[in-house]
């Protein structure tokens, strides 16, 4: 166990890598940031005003050469992944890489043997299985609360579509929102899945159909050990972020439910109400997004697995693929098609 | 055990007496109503009609003396309970009577002494205590699953005040509407109350006001044996009936909400409701009328204890007067002040 | 509009047509129950006493000819279904029936037809359309509270597996229990269900898997107005009935939970508990029975459309059907192959 | 408005002492902490190491006599509240400090006028006004939500008995913990309490009642504008931290429950659980000790009115002064006999 403060680097000063830069600079005790690039400078530069970070660069590579630093965080666009995991791999950084790897298999192996050759930690960003909600749901799982596994459902709809240009670059509702939940679905159930099945369609916002991608879908799950998943996605619950699962077992089920922001209930003339659910994932989940930074640290500092693999980044990526096929093809899709 | 049918007679066709005629022709196997009397003979008629009994009678007294009939049900206007229980006694018929047995001290006990002279089987009509959710309260408490009991609270509030004319011979919210509540707090601790503290006002309906009654009120309670409690009523809860119980103890706490027409929850822009609770004591209660009758039917003729003595009866209309004169002199008062 | 009671025969005097005969001659103020008939006769008497009906046959065929007997209720073994509704359409009486009319399509057809040339009323018996919570959420798709439906999701979960002898003459989970879920689809949805992908198996009882049907499914559903929908079935929730489903719409969601036996929550060092979901579909639909049959009683002396016809009896029979054969050939299939 | 960082100067280094150190140093962006005074110069040594401060000090006058340190944070033991608010406000700093300001009126009055006559800002520490739940809930008030308030409960049970050198020196149940509900009752209900009846009694901790002090209480408020409220306090709840209130009104009710560490259902064989609410206040009101500093910083630094002014402790004082003065004599108190 190591005494001395992690020394990180932040590659990418979008949205979530301030959320890291945040709970690093304020709330984690073993670890310091230290420096952190963007390839939009001036967006570097703020971050680092903000967090008071020594440096701001604007090459990621350059931060990757920094000496002093001892593990990167890429929160960079998704197509940087992979060339930035092998450049740090090489460079003998620990690495905490955002979902997905690589919107393709091989860019994705690439990587991932770039690690495993580097023999340097790599964690891959599902923060879901932080959350405190799903942690415990699956804690109650290994603990045998709910005996085997039978079926599994995921409800995960966002409370509004992403902008086309997004849209555009995100390799499609299965790689980009479902990844989330394909991941979920093999933490909870503890198996892999063998065969997906999914059908999906556009109808939230005819500018994602006409982008090519679909916005509403529904994907059966077959797992290995004989347990059932079905997974819901919408791109829009005007209610608010929706975030559920449910897992059915032989001696019982567990249920999570939505966060809101208040725990009011009001009764009227006109019904019994209470708020809407927290809005989106960075309400939801900022707990979960301290909560796995922390875990990165620990297994650095302390020499232990990390809590999410890059096989678990990989294993996501493959279900997405599947279910794409499944989606274009109409029939039910075996993993070991993709692989 | 007996296994002819108990043969009932119905006092009073009025609502109530009416709950009980349905309940005795329709879903309860061991009793027959034989006949049915009210003062209003059309009533009585009306009734008998529709739940095809044999005979209907307009003087009650003449039911009374029908030999056929083994035990009567009381529900006509609370002044008459009191002589026919009298009259009911000394034809030595059992008798299951509505709350309360009269306004007031004298007139109850003359009635209960009456009972205890004939030795036939007296119930009141607390249906509360066969709801079956605050039954399965008390059940937890008697098994000892809170441990010894702290602190209670009672929320009883009516969706809407009743007539001025009902108002008028009520006796007052407390030993109109507060009783049922001074029964539930008995029942739920099971022990007596020694001390009541009761604050009062009309706010909800001038036309209580104007006839000195109040229709809000607060009551704090203190048990013999330490414990105490709170009743909240209200003639006036515009989201409907709101019938709600708490029982805090040394190991636990017991908590009964509302009953509602239905189990759909609506989340949309606007928030996450669901409809109004049941309406009233006839939607919410009707399982526990039922159920009353059958306990006293079973201890008739099984040759049980009732459920509910006259001591009960006498119980609650102890508190309520406390709480009357706790209101007049604005200070606590023992209820051995009352007796 | 009618004023005379419908004069109504039963047929089978099991658990379900005792239910309607409780009904009929307890709850319902426009109809009355004339005779009952059983091929067990000590069945047949045996509710004819209890229920106090003036005829018990052995033969239903001679209680389709009783003259004075203007609609018959079906609730015998789901082989005879079929030959008695053509049996009683030729007698000219009005039908209601239980669920399913056949276990195949032939016999289906043959008796909607016999049905359609006769041109009586023909009721199937799918009530859970009239469960409380069913029928309020239907009522808000209707009502457009929450836009056009996307997904729906049908839980549905016995307490308990039936018994071998049960099972083998079930027709299979998807014709003896699915079925109902197949109905609720298409009627919460308002659409028709174009395509069905089935996953099954048996893992709750080895016996179930050696007569050759399942015991645990689910079931993704494409309807043909774009939106999906799954059903999850297992013969065994250990905590009861588990009776939920969501539809899930572009302006909202509504969400159907399960029915308890109280409303008591206990907080002690545990944690905070609730007892079990009611045990049965004999508790939890006990109302939907009650307003199935006045909903047929008012169809027939009112000439009103039934509110579960025929066809609804065929579609989702030929869910079950696709369903079957998906499971069989590990595909989705179209419910117009199966036409 | 200013720009620059408020500097402020914490005294007191125990448990909410460092709570605000830490929200200070890592959350807040309007001020800067630059110094920790403690009669325990190790404690304010540690509480400095931690935060990074420059400076830790053992004497508190030492810290306000600072130049630089615009206002300050008195956490220290309540009996030096009083001396200290009269030699910062003399210093003509702004303060900001825990409840209650003294324990006897005369003290609380000499520390208030200080404060007017110095014209500095004043606010005090009774966070639970900004927990997200109870905030929500005035603000429903306020906006007309529920109408006119006429009846108020509020539940308040801590986890476990405070050690019993703690309860010698807190003033009793009143002046410690009912503070608390005294303040939040004047805040939801936005009308000053009239009278008073409090009962109370040690059953939780038999040290607790040698020590001469309750653990356990239900006290009565009678507010000037009519309404009702219920306080029920005890020391010890088994199941957690147990802090929920309820207002009802002509128009509506409002009511807030407790927070959970998670939102998962468990159900089983044995029942429908979830895990216990947050254990304690560190856990419940995280989020509204937060929010209190920043108000107090906004107040400041914009020159806006305080959220919790020092006549909202003094109101809150005359509560539990007259609380205690009902317990001893048994009766109603009117506030203005204490005043």
């Amino acid at each position: 166990m190591s005494d001395s403060p992690l020394q990180l680097g932040l590659i990418g000063a979008g949205r979530i890598g301030q959320v890291h830069a945040a709970t690093i600079t304020q709330r984690v005790e073993r670890a310091a940031l230290v420096a952190v690039a963007d390839v939009n400078i001036g967006a570097a530069q703020a971050c680092a005003a903000r967090y008071r970070l020594s440096r701001a660069i604007g090459d990621p590579y350059e931060l990757i050469a920094d000496p002093r630093i001892q593990a990167v965080l890429i929160c960079s666009s998704t197509d940087t992944h992979a060339p930035l995991i092998e450049a740090a791999a090489a460079a003998g950084k620990h690495i905490f890489c955002e979902k997905p790897i690589a919107l393709d298999l091989d860019a994705t192996r690439r990587a991932l043997d770039a690690v495993a050759r580097a023999g340097v930690k790599f964690q891959i960003g599902f923060n879901r299985r932080f959350d405190p909600s799903f942690s415990r749901a699956r804690q109650a799982i290994v603990n045998g609360e709910i005996g085997e596994p039978h079926a599994l459902h995921i409800i995960s709809r966002d409370p509004e579509p992403p902008p086309p240009a997004y849209v555009a670059a995100s390799g499609g509702l299965f790689l980009d929102m479902t990844i989330h939940d394909f991941d979920m679905a093999r933490f909870l159930i503890g198996d892999e899945v063998e065969e997906v099945y999914a059908v999906g369609t556009a109808r939230v916002d005819p500018a994602i159909g006409e982008a090519g991608d679909i916005d509403t879908a529904m994907v059966l799950l077959r797992f290995a050990g004989g347990a059932f998943g079905t997974i819901d996605n919408s791109r829009r619950a005007v209610y608010g972020y929706d975030q559920r699962v449910e897992v059915f077992g032989s001696l019982g089920a567990v249920n999570v439910s939505n966060n809101y922001p208040n725990n009011v209930v009001f009764s009227t003339a006109q019904g019994v109400c209470r708020d809407r659910p927290l809005h989106f994932f960075m309400q939801r989940y900022i707990e979960s997004y301290q909560r796995e930074v922390e875990a990165f640290i620990e297994a650095v500092l302390d020499d232990k697995p990390v809590a999410v693999s890059g096989q678990d980044g990989l294993a996501a990526l493959l279900l997405a693929l599947a279910a794409g096929r499944s989606l274009r093809e109409g029939r039910p899709v075996r993993v070991r098609e993709i692989m």
